[in-house]
């Protein structure tokens, strides 16, 4: 079943403590479109410029990824750059280039509207609500957000909430949401707002979900080295969102893999700069790192 | 089987955004003495001053941990303060006054001597050799440290880990002992100098196993309110050497139970102020929370 990714497209200039990258492709539906991709076809929904190459488009096309929602504008493709601290968490905005994304207006094509599984990644809330008004039956809405919206836009993304149904959001964004500093009690706060399920990504330490009934937690693949955190939480919702997809439906399990799935997609985004180990996958990778996970997990059952 | 606990008896004073108390009984061995009480009987090796009362001394013996190792001196009880900051994780000393502390001499009674599993607290290292000097056969030695250890007597902390079994530290630390910043390989660079098991306490966020062979991973028993986190990593470790104890063995499967049962009581001991929510406890809510924390990382086995 087809996923259906709006976000952006762009192109990034990337500082770490080690290394120093210029013009990667990236963005948030790049990420996620890419992550997605292990798990089956989907539909992009976002916006280049004249830039933008035929070989980029390409790495999209080739991997089922269908850019018929991909407009092109005149004008250069949107451009980031960012330098992270020494911890390879904090991380400060170079510059902000929208470009072509500041004409993003999410018109979908006539064959992306009956799509049932949806990411929403992290835009204008208004583009999020504009998409979910012209699907025709959505089952599963995935939806992102960041900090600026939440102080800019809270009443476009309220909207978004109370149409969603899984959020994934990290831990900043839940405490600016809920106002509780307790992550927990932000969790269960925002599943009162009528969500199916909510997800809080915790970097390195992993993820919590939470739905209607039960907690579950999942460490991060443990990573002796990080390259480039840019793009894990795309990647972990793209991921997540195509899983969930491939299993056709939402249960308290099925999100539960998810949210595996989403973890080690993202921790194989974060071992190169931009998009490029993603590229270099294979499902069996994926499937590896998968099974591993899940074992460090696992305690044997015992009389206590 | 017994547990021997070195550690420290102090009486605290604690502020939180919250709220503030004075004159709380705690300290290192006093709480991994109480943790280690649920799964059996223990050893305690302790100083104390005069103003120390039968009540107090009763708290302990009337949870099976025997105080033979507790040596009574003139003067005050060591006396520690400390204020945490709003996140309830970055906390300052106010004051520390040694006291009775400052007279530990560590000679165990002679019914102390064959212990087979031993938690050697956050003591000056010194202390730490001198209590495995006077072992006849101990079997697993978990031990403990602290920055301030690092930086003032590395020698001695690195002769105290030569001779460990398992070393409990928090990210911090673990960076201190083995100069990386990547959390997984210092956990590596550890196991490296001879440890059966390396385990990292991360919070709010769980604790990570390493073994020769696997990691493990727990998230944390999600809490909704935090009101004192004093004390949490030294019943992480007592609850932790307790179960083993009551195992009698360490393999793979029994630290990852330890490493959930120590997550589990210090989950309950920053519920409340001191020792007091510990000394509340049932074995029987013990397990109920060990069952939970075992559920919320359950996956069920599928295809993928």
């Amino acid at each position: 079943m087809s996923t259906l990714i709006l976000g952006s497209i762009g192109i990034d200039d990337i500082e770490t403590p080690l290394e120093k990258v210029e013009r990667v492709l990236g963005g948030s539906a790049g990420y996620a479109a890419v992550a997605a991709s292990f798990y089956g076809p989907s539909r992009m929904v976002s916006i280049v410029g004249e830039d933008f190459t035929e070989d980029q488009r390409r790495l999209f096309t080739d991997r089922n990824i269908d850019l018929a929602g991909l407009d092109t504008v005149s004008g250069e493709t949107f451009r980031w750059g960012g330098r992270y601290a020494l911890n390879f968490d904090d991380r400060e905005t170079l510059f902000t280039d929208l470009n072509a994304l500041a004409k993003l207006d999410p018109v979908l094509p006539a064959e992306y509207r009956d799509t049932r599984f949806v990411f929403l990644g992290n835009t204008d809330p208004v583009h999020q609500l504009k998409v979910l008004g012209q699907l025709t039956g959505p089952e599963v809405v995935v939806i992102d957000t960041m900090n600026y919206w939440l102080e800019s836009q809270r009443d476009a993304v309220g909207q978004v909430l109370a149409r969603a149904d899984v959020v994934v959001v990290n831990e900043e964004e839940a405490r600016m949401i809920s106002g509780h500093h307790s992550v927990p009690r932000s969790a269960l706060e925002m599943l009162d707002m009528g969500l199916k399920a909510v997800i809080v990504k915790r970097g390195a330490y992993g993820a919590l979900l939470r739905t209607a009934d039960e907690w579950f937690f999942t460490s991060a693949y443990p990573l002796l080295e990080v390259r480039d955190p840019t793009g894990a939480g795309d990647s972990f919702a793209g991921a997540l969102t195509g899983y969930l997809a491939s299993e056709g439906e939402v249960t308290d399990q099925s999100l539960r893999r998810a949210v595996i799935h989403g973890s080690v997609v993202a921790s194989f985004a974060v071992e190169g700069f931009g998009l490029k180990s993603l590229l270099g996958l294979t499902p069996a990778d994926v499937k590896r790192r998968y099974a591993e996970l899940l074992r460090y997990s696992r305690v044997d059952l015992d009389s206590d």
